[in-house]
C-alpha cells in the first residue's frame, strides 16, 4: 500500500507511515502495538475520529492514505474495510470502521484515558448521540452535493438547482443546530462527540469559500455557531487535526 | 394532534391514542408516566425502536401517527422533533429522536430491564454499532429510492435506471451483511440492535414484491440472510411489531 505524506512531517517520516501520538512519539507502549488510524486527508468522518483520539489522549499511529494514488482499493486495506473508505482503525488486530463506532469502542476500551467523548448525564449524552446522528443524516448530504458539484466535478457546469436546494437545506439545519446547542460546546461546558461530528462539516463551508468566494457559503453559519467553531479551534489539540492537504495551502 | 388507529386494536383504544405494553397494560408504574413512543405505520427506523422497546419489556405507550392526516406537522409533535419524524420518544418529560439515539438511551437508562440490546463483549458490541449504521448510510438510501420509485410515486414512469442502480446497490451491500455474520443472529446467540437495524429494511423488500412481484426483489436476500429473517421473525415479540398497515392486507 502506499501513503502519502503531509508536507509538515515528510521529514520526520522514514517507515513509509506517519507517525502520530498525542502523548508520546512511541509507537509500542508496554509490547501493545499502538491504535493504527486510517485517515484521508479532508474527510469530515475521518477528522471527527482525530479529534476523538486526540481528546482521549490515545496513542495512535496515523496512516494517510492517498485516494488518487489507489490506497483505499488496495487488498490490504479492504481487507480493514471492504467499502475502501476511511476512517478506519485496528486496535491489536481488530479492525472496525464507521466513525461512529470507532468513536464509542475507543470511549469504552479507554475509559481512563484522557477525557470522555459523552457528557456523563444520561439525557445529555442521548442527545449528543442524536446530534452526531443528524450530521450524518441531515448535514452531510446536502454538504456532500456541494463538494462533488464545486470542488469535484471534473467536466460539465455545476448543477445550479442541486446548488440552490443543498444551501437551503444546510441553512435550515444549521439554524436547528445553533437552537439547540445549549453553552460554549453543543452540549455544555466541554466538547464532545457532537461537536467533533459537526465541526468538520462546518469547516467545508470555509473550504468552499476558498475556491468559491463569490458563494460565500461560511455566511450560512449563524450566529452562535460562529463563536461556536471558534472555541472548538482553540482546543488545544485542534491545530494538529488540520487536514495536511489544507495547511500545504 | 390525530391519531390513525391500527385496525387491530381500534376497538380497544377510546383515548385517541393506541396503547400497548410489553409486560403489563397499565400506563403508569409507580407513578411514572410510561415512555411515549411515536411511531408510523411502515418506518424501518420506527420498527427497530419497536423492537428494542420489545425485547428490553420496556413499558410504552405507542402514537401511532398518520402522515396522510398531517399529524407529523402538527405543532404538539414538532415540539418533540422538529423536523417531524418518527421514531420519538417522550420519557418523563425528555425528548429525543433519531432512533440510534433512542436505542441506547433506552438501553442505558432501562439496563435492568429485559435483555440487552448491545452483547457484553467490547468488540462485539463496537461490530454491531458498525451494521446499525452501516444499515443507516448504505442499505437505506437505495432501499428508501426503491420505495420512492414504487410505492410513493404518484406520477410518471418509474426511473429504471435508478431502480437497477439501487438494486445492484442493495445486492452488494447484502452480500457484505451476510459475510459479516456470524451466528444465528448477526453478532451470534442472541438478537442484537444490528439485526433490529437491517431486518425492518430487509422486509421492505418483500413489501415491495407484493406491489411489483416481477421485479423479485426479495431475490436479493442472499441465502444465509434468508434463514436469519426468519429467526428474526420468530422471536417471541416480534408478531406484534409487523407494522399495522401490512397486518389490514
Amino acid at each position: 500500500m502506499r501513503y502519502a505524506y503531509p508536507p509538515y512531517n515528510r521529514a520526520a517520516s522514514s517507515a513509509g507511515v506517519t507517525k502520530r501520538s498525542a502523548s508520546a512519539n512511541t509507537l509500542f507502549i508496554g509490547g501493545i502495538m499502538a491504535i493504527k488510524f486510517y485517515y484521508l486527508s479532508g474527510s469530515p468522518f475521518g477528522w471527527k475520529v482525530w479529534l476523538a483520539l486526540e481528546r482521549k489522549r490515545i496513542d495512535y499511529e496515523m496512516v494517510l492514505l492517498s485516494a488518487d494514488g489507489g490506497d483505499l482499493k488496495q487488498p490490504g486495506f479492504l481487507a480493514i474495510n471492504p467499502r475502501g473508505k476511511v476512517p478506519a482503525i485496528s486496535d491489536d488486530g481488530y479492525n472496525l470502521y464507521e466513525s461512529s463506532a470507532i468513536c464509542e469502542y475507543l470511549d469504552e476500551r479507554y475509559a481512563d484515558s484522557g477525557a470522555g467523548l459523552w457528557p456523563g448525564n444520561l439525557c445529555d449524552r442521548a442527545t449528543g448521540r442524536r446530534m452526531e446522528s443528524e450530521v450524518g443524516a441531515y448535514i452531510y448530504p446536502p454538504l456532500r452535493r456541494l463538494v462533488e458539484e464545486l470542488l469535484f466535478r471534473r467536466e460539465g457546469i455545476p448543477d445550479e438547482a442541486a446548488i440552490s436546494s443543498a444551501r437551503e437545506a444546510l441553512a435550515s439545519e444549521l439554524n436547528l443546530f445553533a437552537q439547540a446547542a445549549v453553552g460554549d460546546f453543543l452540549l455544555g461546558h466541554e466538547p464532545s462527540l457532537a461537536d467533533f461530528a459537526l465541526y468538520p462539516m462546518t469547516a467545508l463551508l470555509d473550504r468552499l469559500d476558498l475556491r468559491h468566494p463569490q458563494r460565500a457559503f461560511s455566511g450560512l453559519m449563524p450566529e452562535p455557531l460562529k463563536s461556536w467553531s471558534g472555541r472548538v479551534e482553540a482546543l488545544s489539540y485542534f491545530q494538529k487535526t488540520v487536514p495536511p492537504h489544507w495547511r500545504a495551502g
